[in-house]
Parts: structure tokens; sequence; C-alpha cells
């Protein structure tokens, strides 16, 4: 996949929303819903997955810190870094989560993903 | 505009379609029609703008640099720093541009946008 680094990988915004989530297993466990843009840094922070009952979980959006999601360009889909226990024990969240910092917090750490706001270089926190 | 670097700004890529585009001297000129994003990188590259006959424009889309907008989260707008002038001779696109350097090189440098490409600090290329 380090080609993909280099080549061209612009996509609409509403061609992303129906991108299929891959787990690291290769099995489908979902789809992109919609992405969470900062529009001041112009960065993706999260993909808002949707679940049509793959994994009969209780809710049916997920919101996957951006970090945690590889683009598969071959098959034109994402692999999430995810468990399905992780899905089921994710943090609750609100409209209200998008400008709380501390749920942020702890949803990136419950995904072991790197928090964005700190923007070190380097990989996982954990 | 600083204390929005600091604040949260994060907006569904669906809620970003419609947003209001206004010129520099506050004039509305359009709006967010879609967004073209780096998937692999996970940053917004252009923002594809609809007008709506408000220029008399003889095309209805044209994309513009990322760098060329600046939200304004008072007015939960964008500001585009373009010209009529610069619309009216925007180098022509199609679906092949997305992967085009030498058209995204064009473009960028007609609206004296910072080629993303370079990712250099600093500001404007003239």
């Amino acid at each position: 996949m380090a080609s993909a680094e280099f080549g061209f990988n612009l996509i609409s915004s509403q061609d992303l929303e129906g991108v299929t989530v891959f787990d690291p297993n290769g099995d489908e466990i979902g789809e992109i819903d919609h992405l969470m843009i900062d529009c001041v840094s112009g960065r993706v922070r999260y993909a808002v997955m949707a679940f049509g009952g793959f994994l009969g979980l209780g809710h049916s959006h997920y919101p996957l810190p951006w970090s945690s999601l590889t683009y598969d360009r071959e098959r034109g889909a994402f692999v999430a870094d995810v468990t399905e226990q992780q899905l089921h024990d994710a943090p609750e969240f609100s409209d209200d989560s998008w400008s709380d910092r501390e749920w942020e917090r702890r949803v990136h750490e419950h995904y072991h993903a790197r928090p964005y706001w700190d923007e070190q270089p380097g990989g996982r926190t954990s």
C-alpha cells in the first residue's frame, strides 16, 4: 500500500459515503456513513460507520478515529483496525461529543488511536 | 478568527454540502457542492463550489483549492479568496483532472494557492 501514499487518492465526499469497511481479517463489517471534518484545518477527524446489522450491535452508527482506518486502494475500501468487542464497548456519543475533548480522548484511547490534537509525529499511543 | 483554530470545528461531510461561500467583500457567491478528499491522508484538497447563477458563469461547478477558503465560524460559512474574473478564467476540468498533477498545478497557480503536494510551511506562492 506504500505506493498509494504517492498516488492520487482524491475522492468526492459524496462517493466516500457508502464505501465498504473491512476488519483486519478481510471480513466486511460495515460502511462509511459520513465523515467528521475540521472545517478550519480541512482534516478528516472521524469516520462515522454504519453497521447494517453485521455484528448485531445495539447502535447502528459508530464514530471511529480517522487514524484507525487505512485506505485499501485495490479494493477501494477501508480497513478498520478495530475488533467487534471494541465496537460493542465503544463510548456512547451524542451530537455534543463533537465539541467534548474528554469524549474525544476516551474514544481515541478506546481504539488505541493517536490523539490528533497532540499532532505528534510517530504512531499509535499504545 | 484566530480563536477558531483552537476551538471545535467538526462538521459532518453531509452538512458541509450547501454551506454558503462569500467573496472577500461579503457578497454571497455560491455554495459548497462537495469536497474532494485524499482518502489516504484524510485531507480535504478541493471544495467544489456550485454557483446558482450568481455570477452568470458558463459552468455551474468550480473546484477551488482548499487553501483559498477560510472558514468563518461566526457566519458558519466560507470566504473564498477569489475574484469573479478568476472564476471566469478558471482552467477547464473533468473527472480526469483529479489524477492530473499538471491540472492541479495550473488550478493552484490560477488561484495563487499554495500547492499542497509541496507541503512547505509558509503562505501563498504569490
